[in-house]
């Protein structure tokens, strides 16, 4: 159902202004030719992530293109962190409106290509294609690691600790903020607090240099981008086994603490609101002083929140012993 | 900006039901981790392609459920032929609005694990969000081949035979039927002829068991998507030759011959067109032969249509020996 338009497809005019700038690696061809190559080394395997995002769902359409192409790239990247994977490259597929105009492009263009060499994760191909429906940015990206080490949701055991990188539950009180102006009257926040969760919300930073250290000691990991609890849940049930959360220990923000000091009821939103799109992982006992060791000469806060137990399900063990439960473990757009 | 449903994520159902008995596939991990892993031989590259299909543009939407996977997959399975590289695997990211209902996403399903074990091209893994836009099908489909042989767009030289796979122009005349109702009445074509037409629109046939002969003895390849006036120049452009094709060589099934009986300006749909999903190839001369024969075993219809010259662009010379013209070279949804 092609549209009949002048000749001299607008498609690879597009490509060659905005996108052939970006495709420096071998393997993308110049773009011009119908597939990429990718020669993964002997022994390799290639971890393969795909996560697409839609306008007025995960982001919003008037979020500038910057953060939309960062955010499209790096909720990719950070699967491939949780996996212990070093990026290898990404093939784009985007569907644009008609609205979207060349200053818009050329920014989005700009900006993952900035991303795309900070993560050395090279733009290997992809398509554009015209839609009638919402800006959609669809990535599949690519990540190489040692053959038979990638590491899996299942694989924790009773008696890991439990770890997360960073802080928990910015980019949801972010987004609260950003649907709820109210709130942020209610939670009295300073600017520099208002700032710090909108820019979580708005751009994660995916934590690719523990990769190695995720590969190395964890037992089990994932990335947390469907709320800390609901994606916990996920790894015990692909493990076979319990965690119990010391809700004290789950690291927060001096913003989030703010929030929670004026709105207690806000730990629902910390604990089960996603795009925290931090690493979730659990390491056996005799190594947890080794992965913390490596995280600390990575660069990457860590910190153990709590241990695998026997049994199903999760517990949230508040301060007064008693476990928190939830309106509902995890987001879902369905 | 996720959409506050109740617990228990219907991603994760939808996923389940739908999607987890095509995962058949080891590394797609039961379509339960984060990533799907693929673990290509020693020695061996990985070809990449990425076709999004948008409803409304790239199908109709009402198109059945079956034609749409196998379309979305296909495309994209032309492209690892034409390549040369056998498949090994795909990702599916699917954006959904809220008119599709169960019945339609088991037909899509069905349908695509069908093609995906016809085409021995296993889901490996994928996405599935709402979008508040059309359908769209964003499939990235993975093929092997030894390091170093994949055929490029580039590689054409002077002397070199042209070949295509099958026919030429049936999709496109298929759309036209659809779109104008009224050409069916000027062609005055039997049902049979219509329903080849209209089939070849709804539903390619990807020439994946011709892809160890194009590896083996084509200097160039590509799937003629676009168009095959505009796609050959595309493959000219590359290779830095010319081309000169017979137009009277040019493939035609049966009801493009009686289209074009009818109306001989057809011509134009016939060779600009697009949506063949044919392999246009070029041969040097001593190796046509042994082309011809392997695409004989394969049981692929090959046709030699033209050689490759020196200079640029592309001349499709008529029964009359003048050049064609065309009013554009290939469709662009741009």
């Amino acid at each position: 159902m092609k549209s009949a338009r002048p000749a001299g497809s607008g498609e690879e005019a597009l490509i060659a202004e905005y996108f052939r700038p970006l495709a420096t690696h071998p393997g993308a061809l110049g773009l011009i030719d119908d597939a990429a190559l990718l020669s993964p080394p002997d022994g390799y395997d290639l971890v393969l992530t795909k996560d697409a995002v839609v306008g007025g769902v995960h982001f919003f359409v008037d979020d500038p293109p910057e953060a939309i192409a960062r955010k499209s790239l790096r909720v990719n990247l950070s699967d491939l962190a949780a996996k212990g994977a070093a990026p290898a490259g990404f093939l784009l597929a985007l569907a644009l409106p008609e609205t979207v105009s060349p200053e818009w492009l050329g920014a989005f263009a700009k900006a993952l290509g900035e991303d795309a060499d900070a993560y050395a994760c090279p733009l290997l191909g992809g398509d554009t294609v015209r839609s009638p429906g919402p800006l959609m940015i669809s990535i599949t990206a690519f990540g190489t690691l040692p053959r038979g080490t990638m590491v899996h949701r299942r694989g924790a055991e009773v008696g890991d600790h439990v770890f997360v990188t960073g802080t928990i539950g910015d980019a949801a009180l972010g987004l609260r903020l950003r649907k709820e102006g109210h709130s942020s009257q209610a939670w009295q926040l300073e600017e520099s607090a208002r700032e710090h969760l909108h820019s979580r919300y708005l751009v994660p930073q995916p934590r690719n240099a523990l990769a190695q250290a995720v590969r190395t000691d964890a037992s089990a990991a994932m990335d947390v981008s469907d709320g800390l609890a609901g994606d916990l849940q996920k790894l015990c049930d692909a493990s076979g086994v319990a965690a119990q959360i010391d809700v004290a220990s789950v690291p927060l923000s001096p913003a989030a603490r703010a929030v929670l000091h004026a709105d207690p009821a806000a730990i629902d939103t910390i604990l089960t609101g996603g795009d925290d799109y931090e690493i979730l992982c659990t390491v056996a006992p005799e190594r947890s002083a080794e992965f913390s060791r490596a995280a600390g000469i990575a660069g990457v806060p860590v910190s153990e929140i709590g241990r695998m137990v026997a049994g199903q399900g999760t517990a949230f063990i508040a301060l007064d012993g008693r476990p928190l439960t939830f309106a509902r473990a995890s987001f879902s757009h369905f």
